[in-house]
């Protein structure tokens, strides 16, 4: 799934000027206009270099047809594929940490559109096997991003009548991610407080 | 990185009919030509659905340099980036598990050629979090398929002379990977008799 920092078009059009590489991650931090995809994988990376936690993302799932050999192996020909699992994710103490980022540009609700079968299916693997599933979601134009639970996007995805979580219930039960610069978003703080005594 | 059943050529360039993409498992078992990442990939997905553990394969990193839109999203100019993290990784019973998959025809040692730099670092930070990390080694020509545990790889291959790691000792210190039809290589029971009980 490919996100944008606008969050309202989840379709799997990028930009043209995006890189779909784990690579091209940029450490300008003047850029105002930084998505929530690039202040995780900028907090990613502050979190490797203090060795809190190790997470990565995984790459954007190509399908290549065809590739030019003569250029040095050149893809000519592929498309992108449907993400079957989710963005992010990592160890933090020995555990297993797995979640999705997802930003919306509604204030008033998160809408569940933006989820896949496919994500809900895969989060609730991670739990049944013990780990630490969430979301990250950002709500872009109050400038405030949560973390929540995946068990409990996963109960309004599954039984909700409404196609998405108001913002009211994000708020009283995800937990508000504190933003810096280094890192930009310490979504690991609320993992050690609410997830690792348990 | 790219893998081959032959295991002796691991540079960028793929079969052309190869699938770049974790969708494209076979669930053919009458292929005996299959290799070493689709015995792992079907391994998976029995360990999946037998709720036994969840490990998903990282798709292979691309950069896409130019899309044609006026065909839906074509992707027309791009190229193989190397992997900087490791194959595999996923979950079981809480813990985080990360491993790379290599296969050579060498009968008499594993080169050290066939795993990259990135690749050290990235189990280092595993195993300082706590993670389970190792390697899975096939000799393709002895018909064995071996765990050994990422430390005494990464011992090799930061401090070794040699080149490559002797068969003698990938046996001695490594854990021979039993094969069946499902799963058909039963890593996970490593696993949980080596890593489960410390």
């Amino acid at each position: 799934m490919i996100k944008y920092s606008n969050g309202q078009n989840f379709t799997k059009k990028p930009e043209k000027s995006s890189k779909f590489s784990i690579n091209s991650t940029s450490f300008s931090h003047s850029n105002r206009g930084m998505n929530l995809e690039e202040d995780i994988n900028l907090s990613n990376e502050y979190y490797k270099a203090n060795e809190s936690c190790l997470v990565t993302k995984r790459p954007t799932p190509i399908n290549v047809v065809s590739v030019d050999y003569t250029k040095g192996a050149v893809i000519t020909n592929a498309y992108f594929e449907k993400q079957s699992t989710t963005d992010y994710n990592g160890v933090y103490k020995g555990r297993y940490i797995d979640f999705e980022a997802k930003s919306t540009q509604k204030t008033s609700s998160f809408p569940l559109a933006n989820v896949s079968k496919h994500q809900i299916d895969h989060l609730k693997h991670v739990l049944k096997h013990g780990g630490i599933a969430f979301f990250i979601i950002e709500f872009a134009k109050l400038d405030q991003v949560f973390l929540l639970d995946a068990s409990y996007v996963i109960e309004y995805f599954e039984n909700g009548t409404r196609k998405s979580i108001p913002y009211q219930d994000v708020l009283e039960n995800g937990h508000q991610i504190k933003k810096g610069l280094a890192p930009r978003l310490d979504y690991l703080e609320i993992i050690e407080k609410n997830y690792m005594n348990s």
